[in-house]
């Protein structure tokens, strides 16, 4: 269908639009393995996916695709070759050779190997945590270590390992500044929790009772509607785990998981989701295909969905707008005053499992894999010691302990996945969101009013002119920068922290 | 992922799937589009529809899979070039030269310009049936009736353009051959209907009572579950239009359509459906990937759907069986008694709508078509001529002419989706079907009793062991010899038809 051209920068545009439609088609493999697959399907589900995938890996580390980045630019320092590119075409230009570089450096029977090991793992992990054994998962976990390990040598890193391997995910990023960033973050909140400790606590029992299936997608669906999504581009559907993929601005879906008794979960599930699928949407659609119709990083990522759960979410406007809605779907509930729903439903409280924490806690459960994390990395932590590293830290951390492993240490998949470095964007993507929050405050100083009234698309718009349209133009820091005039801190997420929390539990200061 | 091999059958072998791969996800793309897609994702999902097809030609015309085949085989003749070979062996051999040959015919610029044409074709045909406006189609039906020739020449044929196009649907049929047995099927069909008419008709005005979306796909699930067809491997959506996608054995998928106002037509469009997708599943599984685990032809194919819609659901053993569990469903229907129930979903009556059509009418719909593609692509028929020439055997074969054109010759997309050649295998689907059926009944003399009581997995296993095992091993005309001790010949269905349908409408002989 394409016909060749001499041109490097339109060849590299088709060669990395090829990619993009390959992806896409790997979005719809996973995301109809979560949802609508037959359960037969999963073997040759696998075969499907590990054939598009090596298709990708050849598309990306192509003769063509290298020899037509050699005429624009030096690979080894990047330096330009051709003069007279847009600035569009230079980001273009300066990410395709960022992404050869990253998908060449990596041997292919290191990959293959890693993969192999990871699938295994996974299973062996899901196998570990359900019975609750530790040992069964922690030879795998120590070879997962030793290859993350190569992994960092062979990409190379300037101080630490785990520099190289956080990078992967968060290209801004250093384990130095991120942990000095941590460290500020980890007092705020330890004292924040200390405060709140003392304080009157909240009841939110009423949240537990028990809401069917249907009503609940139901109140997902209801929920959508509400946000300034457009119904053709998007749809709403429920698995095992909550998540957003994209294929394409246009065609950008989200899923949710559906508890019968933590009906909330199912809604900040769909405000989450929502939160990176409306990122998606917003990307520069004309850029589709390019590095510049991408999104930045994955801590830029999860401040748009963490921006609509929790910023949004979870604020009083937002539940004087939607729980009257609620009121109206769940008989029962309009014995129930709002300050009594908004209380409860940012109720603070130490727990065991990150993914159910909430906003003040959340953080913390980061911290504490950040740290492990590069203890395993650099060796000082032998995997035997995990477990009880693990506990220790929660005690100091949070003061409990969780009585099994499966509450602890074997509680998320990432490690199983070979995922290092991965963590940290989670609370990454909080200070962004915190940050870029107060910027947009400062813009619209009427936002709480026009929340309250069902208006979100001034709120859409400001993340479109400061975050969306730019796809991958900028790296975090840059984008950050535009966007609040400063570099990332924690400043922005405790301050907001300390003013929203102070007043739900009626703190002194 | 895979590593090369210098053995030829094991790198076809890889190669082929590697393509059956690709065909799955392909078919995933289909599925999605016409179930679950956001309407806003055509454009994107047209450009990777279009990318996977490439990649897919591209992967059957490869110089790898050419210099492999003929190290087995002389491309020219087919003789063998390496002995040896196991009889499973040979017979994929067999079928990859025809493949590869099929594949490199045809210049990969009237490839192009043939699917450019097509595209834009079934848009206009689209236009053009709704505004019932033939001369709008007209001009695109001209090109495409061209290059239909032009592709019949490049292809090559014996006596009549027309079995170039006949061959690439149905490999074992010539026109003449085919047009032998219709006029005979011709003969026998119009006596009956001559018969019908003047008997007294039945009444099916009671199976146009409105029933609600969710019931319809209650019923229709409650059929699925009655079927010998395993959960994990299946699923059954709603579409636009009923179809049958198998992504392999193992993840097989049918969608029926939901009209309020006919009830049995998404049941029988269940039935027709899940005949596809039960030989999909009873494909062998150890062959998947090479021609060996494929289905024999699209006549073979249909004779399973129609075997299950037809001979097996509007017989009087299933309606004993599922017409109590369909009372329970729909209140009222217990008024209706069993037997004019049954005589009502068989009620013969001479319409304009193919796809409506009765047992005995339908076949003459697609002779009607047979006849008139003969004359077109001969040129003997002009194309501003179609619509009167349509009409005149509208009323030689029912009596009957459509006010319009949109219910005429502009009725069915494949003219202009550029399928010339395809239609005789929906009437060649009944005639193999009912000639199977007559072998199946031979062998189990009780099987209305069985159906009666629900029992259906010795009907499956009997077309598993002469049907679905066999794969691509045989052609069809092998296939109804080895089940049947026949050729394929008409007499099968008719006696079908005279034995049941007076029996309905209690005709004398």
């Amino acid at each position: 269908m394409s016909k060749s051209t001499s041109d490097p920068y339109e060849k590299l545009t088709e060669i990395s639009t090829r990619i993009h439609n390959y992806s896409s088609v790997l979005s719809l493999l996973h995301w109809d393995q979560e949802t609508y697959m037959p359960s037969g399907g999963i073997s040759p589900r696998s075969c499907q996916i590990a054939q598009m995938s090596q298709l990708i890996h050849e598309e990306k580390t192509s003769r063509e695709f290298k020899s037509s980045l050699e005429k624009l630019v030096h690979l080894s320092t990047g330096k330009p070759k051709k003069k007279g590119l847009s600035k569009i075409e230079e980001a273009n230009v300066r990410e395709w050779r960022k992404n050869f570089i990253k998908a060449t450096k990596l041997p292919s029977s290191f990959v293959r190997t890693f993969s192999q090991l990871t699938s295994e793992a996974s299973q062996i992990w899901a196998a570990a945590k359900k019975a609750n054994n530790f040992k069964l998962f922690a030879p795998f976990l120590e070879k997962i270590i030793a290859m993350n390990r190569k992994k960092a040598d062979i990409l190379g890193f300037g101080e630490h390992p785990y520099d190289a391997l956080l990078e992967s995910y968060e290209p801004c990023m250093t384990t130095a500044r991120v942990g000095k960033i941590f460290d500020a973050l980890q007092n705020e909140l330890k004292h924040l929790i200390k405060k709140i400790a003392s304080a009157h606590p909240t009841d939110d029992a009423f949240l537990m009772r028990e809401v069917e299936d249907v009503k609940q997608l139901t109140l997902g669906r209801l929920i959508v509607s509400k946000l300034p999504i457009d119904p053709a581009y998007s749809r709403l559907d429920v698995s095992m785990h909550p998540f957003s993929i994209a294929l394409h601005p246009h065609d950008s879906r989200i899923t949710t998981r559906i508890l019968p008794k933590a009906f909330m979960s199912n809604i900040f599930s769909v405000l989450h989701e929502a939160g990176h699928s409306l990122y998606e949407m917003g990307l520069p659609v004309q850029h589709w295909g390019t590095p510049l119709g991408e999104s930045v990083s994955l801590s830029i990522h999860e401040s748009q969905s963490r921006w609509w759960e929790t910023l949004i979410g979870r604020s009083l406007p937002f539940c004087k707008f939607f729980y009257p809605l609620l009121q109206k779907e769940l008989p029962g509930m309009n014995k129930i005053p709002l300050d009594r729903f908004y209380r409860a439903i940012n109720q603070v409280k130490p727990s065991f499992i990150r993914v159910e924490a909430d906003e003040v806690t959340y953080c913390l459960h980061v911290i504490l894999r950040f740290e492990i994390e590069k203890l395993l990395i650099s060796g000082k932590l032998p995997v035997s010691d995990l477990p009880e590293a693990w506990n220790e830290k929660m005690k100091e951390f949070f003061g409990i302990v969780p009585k099994t492993d499966a509450q602890g240490c074997l509680q998320d998949i990432h490690w199983s996945l070979g995922d290092f470095g991965y963590f940290p964007t989670y609370a990454l993507g909080n200070l962004f969101s915190a940050q870029f929050f107060s910027a947009f405050q400062k813009k619209h100083l009427d936002w709480e009013k026009r929340v309250e009234a069902g208006d979100f698309i001034f709120i859409r718009n400001w993340l479109k002119d400061n975050i969306y349209r730019y796809g991958k133009m900028y790296d975090s820091d840059q984008l950050a920068k535009k966007a609040t005039g400063k570099p990332l801190s924690e400043a922005a997420y405790c301050s907001y922290l300390k003013k929203k929390y102070s007043d739900i539990y009626r703190l002194k200061n």
